[in-house]
């Protein structure tokens, strides 16, 4: 298809899809002519996930270039691809740090620089330096219900498919899931509210 | 205390402090003299509660000032201040959407209303748009996890505190917690990761 034809389905304009193209998001399509190129079904995945990886990750245009990266040069074992995910989808100031005691304590079979230990041992600390330290039981209820969570993520057909798939897949999942586990949490808390200290007598219809 | 010594104890410089007054995110001191005024723990309680805001909840100066506003004229009913706590986290595009039928399907006791209700709607509805539908399998892990979350969330003893101190206990610990439980899940990936596809023999140590 065009380059017309790429932007009508995907939404986005030509001239922000030249920008992805200059700046190595897109890959380039086949050229036709001097002046034409040819895309295709790659590109169209392509350009949906940059979109969501800006839109609903918030990620900047060079942590987007390495997640493209990465998806050209998948990792062969599908662990390590994980990490590779977790590590483009890290925020500042997230590798390095030394591990909260509560997540060793956990005892879950984590990589000794793993970007999301670091992740939750910032999280956590940031937390107590705000007087808002968690107990051992938020904790512990907590990381269950993450636990949870993960055996549904982590499925087992994730091991059969291709290394760029696999990794296109948990990068998306990763993005466009978060937010909706955190308004469920939300959503349940509205819920256990209600329930504790009144509001609606009956469910929503 | 004068300006400096809230500085020194906030890690916030004087000119930022200053800003915070300007902008009504701070009530002022108490006028001691015609060029000083004297600060006490109320203004070192909220010079951290703002910086939690815009540091880890990426709140904007207007949805700040929303959030302080909501502090100084809590709702009566504990209930309702959950509502408010939802409605100044909310991010853009989330009230008025019709709510999915997934959502409503869980039979929760929620408001038709709900700022949550639709946070989720739209998350479904956009990671759907990337051809990323959640099964009702995943949808229903995911609840039941968040639901586990909810019932540590709200405790009964938030029943027992002043409202504006629940109210803050409310929005400080959504704000500084959802990083720990995005945190968490991703750990918990690389752990359910490392028990299927291999990885560390070992446990962490």
């Amino acid at each position: 298809m065009r380059i017309s034809e790429l932007s009508d389905r995907t939404g986005v304009t030509v001239a922000t899809l030249k920008y992805y193209l200059r700046e190595s998001l897109l890959h380039p399509g086949t050229p036709v002519s001097a002046t034409r190129s040819e895309y295709d079904e790659s590109h169209l995945d392509r350009v949906r996930l940059v979109r969501a990886l800006i839109d609903v990750g918030h990620l900047s245009i060079d942590r987007v270039r390495e997640v493209v990266q990465a998806l050209d040069h998948p990792p062969a074992s599908r662990h390590e691809l994980l990490g590779s995910v977790h590590l483009v989808l890290r925020t500042e100031n997230e590798t390095g740090r030394p591990v909260d005691e509560r997540v060793t304590r956990l005892a879950w079979r984590i990589e000794p620089r793993s970007v999301a230990a670091a992740q939750v041992s910032s999280a956590l600390e940031r937390a107590a330096r705000e007087s808002f330290d968690l107990s051992d039981e938020t904790f512990a209820t907590y990381a269950s219900a993450a636990l949870a969570i993960a055996e549904r993520d982590v499925s087992d057909e994730l091991g059969d498919l291709g290394a760029a798939d696999a990794l296109r897949y948990a990068v998306l999942g990763t993005v466009l899931t978060d937010p909706i586990l955190v308004g469920l949490r939300r959503l349940a808390q509205e819920h256990v509210s209600a329930v504790k200290f009144g509001g609606l007598a009956e469910a929503a219809d």
